[in-house]
């Protein structure tokens, strides 16, 4: 019975998780494999258990057991609790079964009494450290054993700076702590509590306390909201203290195993000698190098060099080892995966396979693929020394520096005039589209991550913040303000589209780069994953791009951004304030040779690979200029008695903007809605990507179009545009004397698409979920407004676990899906199946679509190589489901 | 074999409805009932068949089996086919096993050629009529067998009409007919086709162009849309022609065995002697009331009488039958199910009970409840002589007369003078409810069936038209132009907001009646229904009106609308653009109060029954006023150099105003994402109807609240809510001493809900369906915008079956609910669920909640009545289903 209510660490094990913690299993881990660990034993969780079913007691026979571990640790450390010249003192820690952050309490320093301080206080020969241990024992009993609030403490010590006239903790003598000591006494003793003396009183109440800790209310909401039982109970872990300052032959440090930064093999870290580590954190003293301590501690460094080889041996990865040397004796105190930037963490992982250490499935799931935008991404030099001016939304990731510009004419001018600029904008529209083009990234003040500005930056891959609100911009002084700083037109900006953040003054940068690890590790990812990776793409140059980076075939192409290229727009404006039809297709005629040029080029870039054209999809609103520029334009040309005939025109510009604008754009007139009521525009984009195809062949390129109808809810519309686009095909198809095969299917971005799966795959040959639209429906969102007003808290709070606009929300979003594939496949077998909203290119988005058994994900460009380790990293974990 | 292929309609039944068609099956069943129908012969959909699978050939063999059943024909008739001086003539139509309009094909008068026109000349002593019979069947022929569109005859008869220089048919004499014969004849030719002058050939090709025409594209498409198998094929019946204007023994008419406007138990109708059909129609002579015929033909109408009688036992309903007298001799060409107004309906169902004639249930489902919106809104005399000037959205039943206003002030001050007004806005908001209040109804240029206006009027019951866009208001000049008629404030007007009408000046208004009949066949739909029928109704007089109508509860009481009150809108703008917490709960602790008193009204007027109440949803901004009008008087103020202060203030406004704005206020910050970020606005709330119960318990009042938290899409927003709930019942339990109980729910109205509900339920006490907006969810559309844009186009040209805002879509919202029915009561069976949506007042999605086992449905309270009706023929279908 004893032995499982108590484990030393010595006798424990990993395999007894369940009964020691987390944190005591990996302890006993270390020690087994003799380490040099301080020694210490767990009381388990059948213990904590045993606690609660006999009403919250801690029976003399357990008391009896706690006392006979701790006498086989005083032994093996060759200290005694209480002793008043070598005292020991232990740390008291809970440690759940599963982890459980910020809900862990804890008692350092225990066996700390107005005798042992004393010991203390020779030993380190410190007066002050042993007093300053002294009272942060008092304060973390009070709190957490005897449940006085720690302000009540903090307070005391600000008070006693004050009069002291001192700002700093490390400013106050061991005379000053003694005060804070008798203080703190006062305040225990006012609450009617009783600070015990007793080395053994101390360490039950500690018990104790951790065992109630388990069921206060702070971690009864954390297990409910994260679905842990409540029956598991806490186990309790009684360690040594060491201290690494204890004189010359003592000191402390933390070291990697490898170059956490470059992945180089070799020791990386630093020590102090005669130190504890919040001398560290405090930095009053510089520590030295790691390779320093092989002259101050030969045989300690010797020690700990094989210790640290021997660690990354039995964890397989590099390790962050923390450490003291006390007295001349080394102490391990935690060793864990070390964290890694993404160069190292390909370096590490390829290296580990080369020399023997892991298998290449292993390596593939040491990389997080959420990191690889760092590597991906031209990037902000880490040691820069910059100035954050403020935070927007990181709305498309990368970085860049340019001149201020306010508006997209001079910075095209600017640019062509050889500067490098920044787009700084309220926000964009397409008539911006030039300057964006022009410009190295773009900053708006205003909309989301759906707006204009960002969705079309990501699409280019230039970087982009947006709703960045502390942004005054005064356009007619053409300068802006943020938080206090003025910025004028041409001065140097940066901004971070990874982050957010918008810095002062110019940033060095560094160019992405693909190492040849990093080719190898995509390498082996090609060889295990099952899902294809495709690309979003809406030019030539993207799907270029996204090619040289591993995709496979086009999963999105957006026909609008051809339509809001410069050269368009006016043409596309023409056509949608066309009063007749006649008028609509001469301007739709004008657009079709345009278009075609655009198919053209992806199908070249795609030779052999399927493209999946999406057809006109947004409300023609979002082609119009804006409404109140109009407006004020307007009303400029009345009050300068502008000529009647111009005066019409902006008129009626205004009448149809209006006529044409939306309570709820998102919901409104837009996807195959257009196509059914003007046929004739989807016609012209059939015509377009047909005849483009055809004389794409002509030249020899294998095209593979795939046309996609977008927001189709019922199966007659699907039904209907279908009809159309086998219409256009036999036309084109006469012309030419050329019969391209091309497939039909739909973007399933509205839940009643889901939910008739079954009927509407009777008309489509291919699925692709559009999980932006289709989260924004399920849950009734407007991501434009829900990230600008409500999302961001919902977040912080945990009410939602994850933004579902970045990380899919299998739950309800997914039931769709999976509903959808299901039952879609039920009537066509070979129905293909993609995902084309931008969680195709996350990573546990990636793992839900393995899972659900799509054929694809398609992502921007510049995630393709992380898509491609995502969906290796989630065939691996499935066959270790299965295995 | 030969007995399946033809049946003569006295062989026939309507058991063989499966091979004679509907038509044709209907009369063999009158001509088995001993009924004097024109003697004919059904060639069946075996036959159709048969005709497919021999490859599209009428056989010799089956020419003469219609040769044979020809011989019996003109055995019964006494005539024979092509004698040119007593021809026989017949009819030739499909009829297909399941009703297909506008899909039929029909040749009548067949057997007419250049000798026996001569015959029917001499006979009915009228050559005019004559030719025209012939030249009409020369023209079906044309069309239905030689396919020659009918536009081409069209021609013809306008060229002849223009040189004649007359505008109507009946102007034209015999000569002129002859002519316009003689040039269809040269039409055929033209098309190298021939006009066959024997009657056989004639009738051997009209069978076979019926049987063609099962095939053709239209027919395919219909039966696609409407799911009819292409396999089951038409039937042909050949009918004898009867003609009643054979001189002054002939005669024609239709009667009702009842009437059809007060359901009275006499025959109703009209005829005319020596008259055909067309020429009731034409309107040349004016028919004389069918009891005139007792004088005119008293054998006749002593036969007609009783067969009416027969008629009506026999199909157990009201017949509305049409009769022809050839040459002293009655025939019934066709009897049907009568239409009725609502009151008749009502009257008939009921004494046709009493009579003995039909059961409960049959009464039952005679009234179509959709109908009775007739009975239970003032109506407008249907003699009324009106002028229509447009049409708009039919947004509130109800038919009102006013004077035109068109400010909120305006209405007040006239209403309070005594004038009735029409409140007539471009839209309206929050500011315009004292003229909403003060008007007899509202009428807007813009908005949709969900627009303020339309839910503030449709709550109150007040007759509405929306987005009536031929409105073009001139608020400066106090008039309106709709379609070129200029309108000026005080001019009066009328609405219909049942079918969106807008009418000049007054018309007399028709008040509801609930007669005793209708009393009596609601009280036996009480006796079978499951349902239970709750009401919305968002203040104590709704709630007072729809407990008469016998109301069971308030399924849903919407709080924005107490927040909209006239006394309360400065308050809840001050609330909403508090700057601290603090100065929003002083204005929110001024609210409580208010809402405390709204509550206790709903609570005493719904004694003992439950009371759903939903805290508050719409986005803020809804409260506040209109952006642009700000805008303008802010323009206005600095032109005008107003005080600093006040523009200051204006200014601040204006920029609240526009930080509250949304891009798409649908998916934005509202329902319980307002009370998560907005915690003290719910807890107001709670308070006042929790106080408010316990001091109407106090009263003896027994009181069912159930607090509705709006809009949850994951559990952990209830979860939150729902806690806060209980804080502030302890705190009103506590402070009155008095213990109220109370359930807490959500409304299910985004999908996530309903994918999720297995989590929800656990945390709710009851599911609401809220319709409308999951019907926006779900499909993706604002209903705003969808109205004015392309729904109307989808549901006319089919896409959709119906406007999924009116019956709900079974499909795909009807799965979500279905689904979240099921997977929330697996986990709380005694889970209550409701829907609160619009459809809860639609006959069609009330049998759809029946069906998925809701307990309840919610209407508006005139709709109650309905609801109850619907929810008994529910019942019934699914009694006599199960069978």
């Amino acid at each position: 019975m004893s032995q499982t209510l108590i484990i030393p660490f010595h006798k424990g094990s990993m395999d007894q998780k369940h009964l020691m913690g987390g944190k005591g299993a990996n302890l006993a881990e270390m020690t087994q494999a003799g380490l040099p660990v301080p020694p210490g034993f767990t009381i388990t969780t059948a213990a904590c258990l045993e606690y609660y079913q006999s009403g919250r007691v801690l029976t003399e026979e357990r008391k009896k057991e706690i006392r006979n571990a701790l006498k086989e640790l005083e032994r093996r450390s060759g200290k005694t609790l209480g002793d008043p010249d070598d005292p020991l003192l232990v740390s008291v820690r809970s440690g759940a079964v599963t982890s459980m952050p910020g809900m862990m309490d804890t008692v350092l320093n225990l066996g700390l009494n107005d005798q042992t301080v004393l010991g203390l206080e020779k030993l380190t020969n410190n007066a002050r450290f042993a007093y300053d241990c002294y009272r942060r024992f008092i304060q973390m009993f009070g709190d957490v054993v005897l449940g006085i609030p720690s302000y009540r403490f903090e307070r005391v010590i600000e008070e006693v700076k004050e009069e002291c006239g001192v700002s700093e903790d490390t400013e106050l003598s061991h005379e000053d702590w003694k005060i804070v000591i008798e203080t703190f006494k006062e305040i225990i003793r006012e609450e009617k509590k009783i600070f015990p003396q007793e080395p053994a009183e101390q360490l039950y109440q500690a018990i104790i306390a951790v065992f109630d800790s388990w069921n206060n209310q702070r971690a009864r909401i954390y297990r409910k909201i994260h679905h842990i039982s409540d029956d598991l109970g806490t186990a309790v872990n009684v360690q040594m203290m060491v201290f690494g300052n204890m004189g010359s032959d003592s000191g402390t440090g933390v070291a990697f195993t490898r170059n956490p930064s470059t992945g180089e093999k070799s020791l990386y870290g630093e020590f102090l000698i005669n130190a504890q580590g919040e001398d560290v954190v405090a930095g009053i003293r510089t520590p030295e190098p790691i390779s320093a301590l092989s002259e101050r501690m030969p045989h300690i460094y010797k020690e700990f060099f094989e210790i640290s080889n021997r660690l990354e041996v039995h964890y397989g990865d590099m390790q962050d080892i923390e450490f003291t040397v006390e007295r001349g004796k080394l102490y391990i105190l935690q060793t864990r995966n070390g964290k890694r930037t993404a160069h190292a963490a390909v370096k590490i992982a390829t290296d580990l396979v080369n020399e023997g250490m892991i298998d290449k499935r292993t390596a593939l799931n040491r990389v997080d693929p959420e990191q690889l935008d760092q590597i991906l991404h031209r990037r902000m030099d880490p040691d820069a020394d910059v100035t954050v001016l403020t935070k927007g939304l990181p709305a498309s990731p990368g970085a860049a520096s340019g001149k201020a510009v306010f508006d997209a004419d001079t910075a095209e001018r600017w640019s062509q005039e050889g500067e490098k600029v920044l787009l700084i904008r309220s926000e964009t529209t397409p008539d911006d589209i030039h300057g964006i083009i022009s410009s190295e990234g773009i900053l708006t003040s205003r909309g989301g991550m759906t707006s204009h500005a960002a969705v079309v930056a990501r699409g280019m891959g230039k970087p982009c913040i947006c709703g960045c609100e502390e942004v005054k911009i005064d356009l007619n002084n053409r300068k802006m303000l943020i938080n206090g700083t003025t910025i004028h037109e041409g001065d140097t900006l940066s901004i971070d589209g990874g982050t957010g953040k918008v810095f002062q003054g110019s940033v060095s940068l560094i160019d992405p780069e693909l190492s040849e690890e990093f080719q190898q590790l995509l390498k082996w990812a090609d060889e295990v994953r099952r899902l294809k990776i495709r690309t979003n793409a809406d030019n030539p140059q993207d799907a270029v791009k996204a090619r040289q980076f591993g995709a496979e075939g086009v999963g999105l192409c957006r026909t609008e951004h051809m339509f809001m290229e410069t050269d368009r727009i006016p043409l596309v404006r023409e056509m949608i304030l066309a009063e007749t039809a006649e008028e609509r297709q001469k301007t739709l005629d004008q657009l079709l040779p345009l278009q075609k040029e655009d198919f053209k080029g992806i199908f070249k870039a795609m030779d052999g690979l399927p493209v999946t054209i999406r057809l006109l999809d947004p409300p023609l609103h979002e082609f119009l200029p804006n409404q109140e520029e109009i407006l004020t334009e307007l009303v400029r040309m009345q009050m300068e008695g502008a000529d009647p005939v111009q005066l019409k025109e902006k008129e009626d510009l205004l009448r149809k903007i209006r006529s044409l604008q939306e309570f709820n754009p998102m919901l409104g007139h837009r996807g195959c809605r257009l196509g059914l009521i003007y046929p004739e525009i989807y016609r012209m984009q059939v015509e377009a990507l047909l005849t483009a195809a055809s004389e794409v062949v002509q030249e020899g390129v294998r095209v593979k179009p795939e046309i996609m109808i977008p927001l189709v809810g019922h199966v007659n519309e699907l039904n209907i545009m279908r009809t159309l686009v086998a219409e256009v095909a036999e036309e084109v198809e006469s012309r030419t004397n050329q019969q391209i095969t091309y497939t039909v299917g739909t973007m399933i971005e509205v839940p009643r698409a889901a939910l008739t799966a079954s009927q509407i795959a009777e008309e489509a040959d291919f699925f692709s979920f559009g999980t932006n639209d289709l989260t924004q429906t399920t849950f009734g969102y407007s991501r434009d407004d829900a990230e600008g007003k409500f999302l961001h808290q919902y977040i912080e709070q945990k009410i939602l676990p994850d933004n579902p606009f970045i990380c899919l929300d299998q739950e309800g979003v997914g039931r769709l899906i999976s509903l959808g594939v299901t039952e879609g496949r039920k009537v066509k077998p070979d129905l293909k199946t993609g995902i084309c909203g931008e969680h195709g290119g996350e990573r546990k988005s990636i793992f839900f679509c393995h899972q659900v058994g799509l054929d694809y994900v398609s992502c921007s460009p510049f995630r393709v190589p992380l898509a491609r380790l995502a969906a290796a990293q989630a065939a691996l974990a499935e066959s270790e489901s299965t295995v």
